[in-house]
């Protein structure tokens, strides 16, 4: 349907502690990424902890460097979050980019599980993952 | 916070005809791509049309097939959209893969624009892209 009624639409563009105060202020968001060559995208829950974006995750072996172009950072990977209303389309959505790498200390693994919701408890291949943030944009619309 | 008391999450694999359904009851979702070599998310106001999703962007040039690799089918991209209690995080996601390709008649074009809201009217570049579904995957959490 047309809209020709909406207000009109504004976009502030955030800063990057604006953009982490509200992805921090959200439970869960969109971790993007490539598997077999392909784009991928899957909703998952997060925390905020040091500056990380800590998830739960099964996508363990595509957060996996492997054959050149690993240099031990990890794999870069995007990861959204948006609060956006269904009827008005305003809100804001945040982007962070960065590497992306598995947890492997066990009590770090027990302190997050402590803390973070798992999505998909019935997968026996669940890891931790931390991304560290390099690139934050954001916008807000109202 | 730890969720000890959350119902037992099930999930339930949505076959493609039932996730292009769900796609099509909401608004919104967000396209997935990559741009200068960085994987890309922003969200977009969506239909359907003729089994594609139709979006409105100002990506196009990202959605540009350039040098190896463009077969005249147009850019890989993933297109996602949910509805995710943000208390319970249950709900749904769907994801589609596949080509999208800007879209260059001018009727066909006015057409979109008639149906589709502009998300951000402030750009004078924006397009017209239509996203051939290849791969539609989806699960509901309930």
């Amino acid at each position: 349907m047309a809209r020709d009624h909406a207000p009109p639409r504004r976009p502030v563009e955030l800063g990057p502690a604006e953009a982490l105060r509200l992805l921090a202020g959200v439970t869960f968001g969109r971790l993007v990424f490539t598997r077999q060559a392909l784009p991928s995208v899957r909703p998952v829950g997060h925390l905020l902890d040091d500056g990380d974006i800590v998830i739960r995750t099964h996508e363990g072996a595509a957060l996996t460097p492997h054959g050149e172009g690993s240099d031990g950072r990890g794999v870069v990977v995007a990861y959204q979050a948006d609060c956006i209303d269904a009827a008005t389309h305003l809100g804001w959505s945040v982007v962070v980019v960065g590497y992306a790498r598995l947890v492997t200390a066990p009590d770090e693994i027990e302190r997050v599980r402590a803390r973070l919701e798992a999505w998909e408890p019935w997968h026996d291949t669940e890891q931790v993952a931390r991304i560290r943030p390099e690139l934050i944009t954001g916008f807000r619309l109202g």
